[in-house]
């Protein structure tokens, strides 16, 4: 497994995902200032790693309540860059190492997406096609992988068949497509809007997508096009499943038209590289992010096990 | 208006739609061999505009026989190719000029969209929010166009406002822009994954879609993604319509269960122009179309007005 966040004790070191699959580079942190930095453009993604660089963003400063401010306003959708940054203003604030807490925060998420991968990876029979949305494994968490996690754990004893959505507009399934390649899983890549086709054939047993804030009733923020995914999963009968550990779930919201979209730079649609693909002045509209309403949803998978429905991942979470 | 598709009575001369908008040029067709090559690369695209280039393209073959089959086998799923072929067979069989013929074929589906359009145009109110995939206006019918036809001729008198989708892999969606801002009218693209977002928070009025088949239960084939598109539309309540001239109706077949999907290159997927996206070797899966059942459809916009169901739209027929 690569390790994408990697605290060496006195600095952040961070895998450059903008760059992969094509080239490998380190990224590194002294402050919370850079930390916020890295976080904001996307050198660090997915849910869970933005919490742990988050973690160790908090370690690296001076003064806590000022790093706090910085850290969470660098991306507003996924909560664990949040929850992460309050955990270690609470030991901060008890006296306690805050290296050591972050450490301890990333060893915690670490667990949790081992226990999501196995529990994910039960949901998965020998000969299933999974169909994945953006990229949720390694890279994503910094540990095992919520979605991803789930089919990289099946593969180690299953034959699996699995359609990438390329995952418009950053292309995170070209992050996606190159952990199966290393994993050695059957693969091969669709545009976004090609999933519909698939869940009508039939071709696919299960959707598993990670989540970016998963809030009380249950409904979601995740990449954009989850939703869609997620309502025609539904008309076609096929399982949908959310993969997210304790640090994405929100319960302080009531519902999902309450979270915050992050709306980013228009240029993620009009251009690929330098390349323009629209006549100068073209204007984009570009959320990162949609929400899906639970009554979608066929089972969410935490580490505390697999939840058919919201009340009974919320008992979960209690007796967890 | 710009011609996509001319004949000067001894060359067809096309203008080449995989280089817009950024460049224009045309490519000249002297025989049926170079108009079948041109329709199979896509230097010409849009079901109706690939039927009044088929028409052409018998108007310049020696032998009308054998020019029947190489040019339908040119591309499977849009039946204006084989309707066209077929209408110019059977006028020429009747002795016929050829070249009059191809003509008058163009003549009709100009005639079609213009009452399309206007059809189409009645159906958006001023205010109006309006959702367009792939790109189905004059460049893609040689003529006035089908869904972006409807709201070019609605955009004259009334305020409109256009989400247009990407639409991958080919970007179609930059061809729509640039008709729109010629046209003068507000728009904004997304990915086609966007789209599932603004239907579902009520930002959307309509969603219309040209078609490349649509048989006699009402099921209709489209650019990959109108099927997810339709279904969340209806989820959402938000109307859907499919606009297309006689020409696109295959009544001799049943259901959608039976339309050949062309599958395309997967570099179309895999590369952006010269530019791979994914590691030396990924796969990728590129159906061109999917079908969408009629289940979905507010109604059907032909040149015979504005059907609400698969049999409204077959007595018009009958009666046209």
């Amino acid at each position: 497994m690569v390790d994408s966040v990697v605290f060496n004790g006195s600095e952040l070191l961070l895998l450059d995902q903008r760059l992969l699959p094509h080239k490998t580079k380190i990224v590194k942190c002294k402050d919370e200032h850079e930390t916020a930095t890295a976080i904001k453009d996307m050198v660090v993604r997915g849910a869970p790693a933005i919490g742990i660089t988050a973690a160790y963003g908090m370690a690296l400063a001076e003064n806590p309540e000022k790093a706090a401010q910085v850290l969470k306003a660098a991306r507003p959708t996924a909560v664990d860059l949040a929850n992460a940054v309050e955990y270690m203003l609470n030991e901060i604030r008890k006296g306690a190492d805050a290296k050591k807490a972050a450490v301890e925060w990333h060893e915690k998420i670490r667990e949790s997406t081992r226990k999501i991968s196995e529990y994910g990876a039960a949901l998965l029979k020998d000969g299933s096609t999974v169909l994945l949305h953006c990229n949720a494994g390694p890279l994503a968490t910094g540990a095992y992988g919520t979605s991803l996690g789930a089919v990289l754990e099946a593969g180690k004893t299953k034959q699996l068949m699995v359609y990438v959505d390329e995952t418009r507009p950053r292309f995170q399934g070209a992050l996606t497509a190159s952990e199966l390649r290393a994993a050695g899983i059957s693969h091969k890549v669709i545009v976004d809007s090609a999933a519909g086709l698939l869940l009508k054939q039939g071709s696919i047993d299960a959707v598993m997508v990670g989540a970016d804030r998963i809030v009380r009733n249950g409904d979601f923020a995740n990449k954009i096009g989850t939703y869609p995914l997620a309502v025609v999963a539904k008309e076609n009968n096929v399982p949908f499943y959310v993969l997210a550990p304790f640090s994405t779930f929100d319960f302080s919201i009531e519902n999902g038209d309450q979270i915050k979209i992050e709306q980013r730079s228009e240029d993620e649609v009009l251009k690929i590289g330098k390349q323009a693909i629209y006549q100068k002045g073209t204007s984009a509209y570009n959320p990162a992010f949609d929400v899906t309403p639970a009554k979608y949803v066929t089972a969410y998978v935490s580490e505390y096990g697999v939840a058919r429905g919201i009340s009974e991942l919320q008992g979960q979470f209690r007796r967890g």
